[in-house]
């Protein structure tokens, strides 16, 4: 089997489309498509727009996710069900341009080069909504909705800056969160969930290495955490009279640092991401600071021991400092581990497209985990400049983007084009090998 | 000498105008006066009304500085220069009744407590603009205008959060910051000058003492720390791949508290009073801090050593963490001796009213600096609940509103009633004792 070469990916094309999905909401400060925003909107109507020039078809569903469906010759039989495909397009205020729509603009245009070819089976690409948590304070909204981990009551309780809520916004573009059963049911009875997406993190950068085939993705443990102390004049207090809240909160800072230090060998990210303190000013000893804390492991009983030790040296700080520490749960989620025949059709096709690739976690929660709960998924990553994510200095090679198409284009070509003889053939083979074993 | 008894203070009086002018700006979350607002504005004319229902001389001058005088039968005698009494209406954002007015509703009461006694020499109570540095990042505004430290052109450095500027407002309320010559003059001319003030610390509280008569004034040495690393994200980035801006952050704020702790002895207090993440979110590796420091003594060169252990730790943070780590210096100030013998003054009327005292340094800053630079001044605090001020918490009790108002009056009544005759009498005897030594 040969691999794809740069001349069949039409790059021109990829590269004029994803400029004009990309320069709206953009800013000077980095791109804001927040979800559900004008922007958003104005983003889903252009990629609508470019599927029905394709021949696709397209609807949007309750929750107001993005569906471009190209029909198979095999469509309707039992033994071929749809692929599935997807990622997202809402952005972080001030985010970069490949977060997300490097993996919708990769699998729409792999099933644009599917053009002119034998696609027996079914692509279906879902353009999930509300990926990011920025605007709601709740991410992954609309593949939540689709698994069933929300529903239109829940969303009525996640409000923006502005006071609007979820509900409120969903229900005004015309969706109905709580009918998705279609769209559930369609997923459940598909072949698998393909997600591309850049890695936001630095390590294939580190490694040179061009795919990241994920295997599992951590899942955030998130507290947030009280300091209080005794708020005081910076002049007139003297030092050993003070209750200072930040440099009680300096000290969990670095006690959650010294954690995730300690565990980094068994997966475990922890990082204090905000620090608030209340009522400050530089003449005031702070009485109160509010601290958000995110841990991240793959297995739950590791974060759950993280957890109870930054529990044990925060009684430890507030003993020692007399103030009082309080940690609240934000939210706990439970790490997912990805689907491994997906992962093994990712590797087969790297390998005559002659892409390095490694096995590795996710660190960040994409809307891969809750695709999971419902079909076969999996999920792989192109490296992005020095890590940078969630900056406008996020940036991509046009080779990554290039491995990543190829790897996409690819493996459509390998699980919709297959012979079927060929394959009854294969399996013949490899069931008569097993039994020879 | 006798001291003062409580029947003499016409104490409902006093709780009645202290009440009528608490009231102003006050709101659910504390104080809401700061300088040069209508709230700040009302206070000043409801003094002014008072004083002039007291048959004082009310006037205005450049800084917008409110001057109440009562007149001596020897006004004009130049052996019998004015005594001059001030503090400070503006408060904090949220802050307590107590800070400032207390002062000025002591030292007013005390002048009306002189009715029908022989007062000599005149007293003039100087009400100061914007003390608090809250509104234009400027603080002693008033004061430092008297003592040509700041002027019209630097006023307009001074914004507040709307745009508006210090010299702006004063000119507004029809002001001329560059014409204080009348008012400087008089004030290099007086006898001296005596603010009273909460202690806004626990030191009077916690040794049980009535009265702390101070003796200098530390001086704030402010800078502000970036602390810059590289913002990622909390689940993508490896622990050993982060420069988090955060955790170093938190290095410095204890290098801080560690360094005020060594030198305490040395009267140094050191506070990390703000710190700012910037585009801080739960699941972003903060990039970039900024921390606002504070570090006060009552010697120049002490507070400069602590700086440079400061900047020595700081260097040490950066390196070890590969951080950018940049001070900037905001200010610094130089700490102020008061006057001996005015302080005498007050310690003398201790004695008789049966006051404890004792000698201390004023950590937080006061309008007095600038006018020891005019005069002899001193100051004395009485004590405050649990040394909280700056916090709508802010409490003094009846007996130590009691103790001060005792004290300045006790004073007036010692400055201003005097005999000439026993004075010099007095005088002679004491040359001749010192002869005789």
């Amino acid at each position: 089997m040969r691999g794809i070469s740069v001349q069949q990916l039409n790059w021109e094309k990829y590269q004029q489309d994803f400029a004009a999905l990309s320069a709206i909401g953009e800013t000077e400060a980095g791109m804001n498509r927040l979800a559900y925003t004008e922007a958003d909107q104005e983003a889903h109507g252009l990629l609508a727009k470019m599927a029905e020039e394709a021949g696709f078809e397209v609807k949007w569903d309750g929750a107001g996710n993005l569906w471009i469906t190209r029909r198979g010759t095999d469509d309707g039989n039992p033994d071929m069900p749809p692929l599935l495909l997807g990622s997202h397009m809402d952005t972080v205020p001030g985010g970069g341009k490949y977060d997300g729509l490097l993996g919708v603009m990769t699998a729409f245009h792999a099933m644009r080069l599917l053009e002119g070819m034998p696609q027996r089976r079914t692509v279906t690409l879902i353009v999930f909504r509300c990926e990011e948590s920025s605007r709601f304070n709740c991410a992954t909204v609309g593949s939540k909705l689709l698994a069933d981990r929300l529903n239109g009551e829940m969303l009525k309780r996640y409000v923006d800056k502005d006071g609007i809520s979820l509900y409120d916004e969903i229900r005004k573009l015309g969706g109905n969160p709580d009918n998705l059963f279609a769209e559930r049911n369609y997923i459940k009875n598909a072949f698998g969930f393909i997600e591309m997406h850049i890695e936001q993190g630095p390590v294939l950068e580190e490694r040179d290495t061009d795919i990241g085939i994920v295997n599992s993705i951590a899942a955030p443990y998130r507290l947030r955490i009280t300091v209080e102390g005794t708020a005081a004049h910076s002049g007139a207090c003297p030092m050993g009279s003070r209750k200072d809240a930040l440099a009680g909160a300096a000290e969990v800072i670095l006690a959650v640092e010294q954690l995730g230090r300690a565990y980094a060998d068994k997966r475990i990210v922890a990082t204090v991401g905000k620090c608030d303190v209340i009522n400050e000013a530089i003449n005031i000893v702070p009485g109160l600071v509010e601290l958000y804390v995110d841990v991240r492991g793959i297995d739950k009983d590791t974060v759950t021991e993280v957890v109870t030790k930054l529990y044990e040296e925060m009684g430890r700080i507030a003993e020692k400092r007399n103030l009082h520490i309080e940690p609240a749960v934000l939210g706990q989620e439970t790490p997912v581990k990805l689907n491994d025949d997906m992962a093994e059709l990712l590797v087969e096709q790297c390998v005559p497209n002659r892409l390095t690739f490694l096995h590795m976690v996710s660190g960040a929660g994409h809307d891969t985990m809750y695709m999971a709960e419902l079909t076969r998924a999996t999920m792989f990553f192109v490296p992005c400049l020095e890590g940078i994510s969630h900056n406008k200095a996020e940036a991509v090679s046009d080779e990554a983007v290039q491995n990543g198409l190829k790897l996409m284009y690819s493996t459509l070509l390998r699980i919709c084009n297959l012979d079927p003889e060929e394959e009854r053939e294969k399996e013949e083979m490899h069931r008569r090998f097993v039994e020879a074993m």
